[in-house]
């Protein structure tokens, strides 16, 4: 028989952080697509009425003010209340309920409403992510969990295009971050390291993964991504274990690495790439303090869905709910191909 | 503080199958959508080329018989292929791949393009059944877990609006099944019962997350819901452990509780309402035989994405994939609406 190629014979990888197996069929690259296509993402109407931009007045009756950098306000239809009366103890344990408190926010990244993190200033950007340290700084002291996500794109389930991120807080660990926390926490006691520290380090060396890097950071496509384009920013210095924990340098070059990635992932397919992202670092709440938690690395994660145009995306249906996440190229592929977008932005080169 | 109200107040519930938890937030179904809409489902048209029509050649240059029941034949692109080289050995325990064989099938219920479930007779679901039946005793002898799943509706990712379902069968048992077969096994220890045995003894006592019932099954909203009309189906008698252990009785009620869940579903919004569906029972393989997984019971399971209408789905993006599965109407309320539905298709009501 042959000899193993990742690139043409189908495997499965072990994903340490979650505990689960992708399956990869990179031979399944030469099939053709005949399903559903998106509307191109960039034909999106900016809307006059705008609920978030400066000085719109939202659903509430609020008016916002006019602001020129970030802005931060409580989620109209929040899915986390503050106050909500606790539920009955379960008398069955296949009837579990318990009580859920929590708090919404939505953070405006900038006023203009055409713009996007790959077009904003460097300088924009850390203000983006200043605002996110002193959301999670706070949230944090009261909260066990504060989760920063950015849905991108009305694939992504997205209502409106004007560039911003929710904040949603909660009195419990959600389930991903409990995973990881037990993946790590075992890696830790194990082998007397982190995990991601230990992961970078090998994904430094074999440099076959990573997309792009400057002086504090680097974006890689794990070695388990389930997404086509899936990448994750690491840190490559000092071990920061909460966003919270950022120094001034690794601030500015957070912002220079999110521009460089996204840039590259507009121009994989010229278009303003969709995707949902968020950070994950270690859980917060009044009993923790800044280095209780050696066995996390803080971190960002992207997951994008298109596959192969800016309307053909990866359908996690079927066998993936029911059975596993499946994915065509492999995650070597899908870095190589990053690796190769341009670092200047489609629309800046006319 | 006020009395809880589980449709009025938002609290987590557990999924004891998952070991995962969701957050039920009924209040957020209060709020306006400005996202996304779908291209009503039934607007697909009909394709005169359909590869999956009787007597139409495929890609690969094969001609479909004239078939008048179900057929099946290989998958032109499988995730699966029957025989590759083995990945070697891993050196590093954050770099684990491993060999993954398998087989891809693709399965038509009908010679009709236009033909669905709910449409089709019991008797030609019946024929569907059977065929399964065949499928997993087959593809049961060689492999760990077959996977018998549906995507309907191009918002699923179906290709094809011809009435199919596909078949991977794998040397591996997936995530899904695996974590399953642990949490099933574990509750069989502690408490000497099968886990949904009991759960579905709950059910049938306190009634209000039942959608449909016959002789010998029970379609439910279950209590961990995570799609907006997540259901399974159970079967009340026999306790079969796989879809082979299935009675003549319980074969032909299967195809009239199919028929009249996907009947509820299609009345709901009025249109062909798209899903993910397949079938769970104990795994396979050659050191496998009847009765020797008493923690298991065979079930259906449909993961519809339609939230509010023909054209809006849940998107489970940002928080859901970062954090945890949210939703808006409870489990209860979603039961409550399928219940109301006619059980008379609207397409057979003129
Ligand atoms: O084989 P199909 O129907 O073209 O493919 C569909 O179902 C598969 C199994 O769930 C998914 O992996 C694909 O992303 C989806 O488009
Ligand atoms: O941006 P929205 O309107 O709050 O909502 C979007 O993100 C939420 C969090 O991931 C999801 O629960 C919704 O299904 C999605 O439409």
């Amino acid at each position: 028989m042959q000899t193993f190629e990742a690139t043409e014979h189908q495997h499965v990888r072990y994903n340490p952080l979650k505990d689960e197996w992708i399956l990869v069929s990179p031979h399944r690259c030469k099939r053709p697509w005949s399903g559903q296509t998106e509307q191109a993402p960039e034909e999106q109407p900016p809307d006059p009425n705008n609920p978030l931009k400066a000085g719109a007045t939202r659903a509430n009756g609020q008016k916002n003010p006019n602001y020129t950098s970030t802005y931060v306000f409580p989620n109209d239809f929040p899915a986390l209340l503050e106050r909500v009366p606790e539920p009955p103890t379960p008398d069955h344990p296949l009837f579990q309920a318990s009580q859920a408190k929590g708090t919404c926010r939505v953070m405006c990244f900038h006023p203009d409403s055409t713009m996007t993190i790959p077009l904003m200033s460097v300088q924009e950007i850390t203000a983006v992510i200043n605002e996110w340290i002193n959301q999670l700084e706070e949230l944090g002291r009261r909260y066990t969990w504060v989760q920063i996500f950015e849905n991108k794109g009305a694939v992504m389930g997205c209502s409106n295009p004007h560039p911003h991120c929710q904040i949603w807080a909660s009195s419990f660990l959600p389930n991903e971050p409990r995973v990881k926390e037990r993946c790590q926490r075992e890696y830790y006691t194990k082998f007397g390291k982190s995990l991601l520290v230990d992961y970078l380090e090998q994904e430094l060396k074999q440099k076959e993964r990573i997309v792009v890097q400057n002086s504090e950071w680097v974006a890689l496509v794990p070695y388990w991504a389930a997404w086509p384009y899936e990448t994750m920013l690491l840190p490559t210095r000092n071990n920061p274990q909460r966003m919270t924990d950022l120094n001034e340098s690794q601030k500015v070059a957070l912002a220079d690495i999110m521009k460089l990635l996204c840039t590259k992932y507009d121009n994989l397919f010229n278009c303003s790439f969709p995707y949902s992202m968020g950070w994950h670092g270690a859980p917060t709440g009044s009993s923790k303090k800044p280095g209780d938690s050696p066995h996390w690395l803080f971190h960002g994660i992207y997951l994008p869905p298109l596959l192969r145009s800016a309307t053909v995306k990866k359908f996690m249906v079927g066998y993936e709910m029911l059975a596993q996440p499946q994915r065509d190229l492999t995650p070597e592929q899908a870095a190589q191909k990053l690796r190769e977008c341009d670092v200047v932005h489609y629309k800046n080169k006319k």
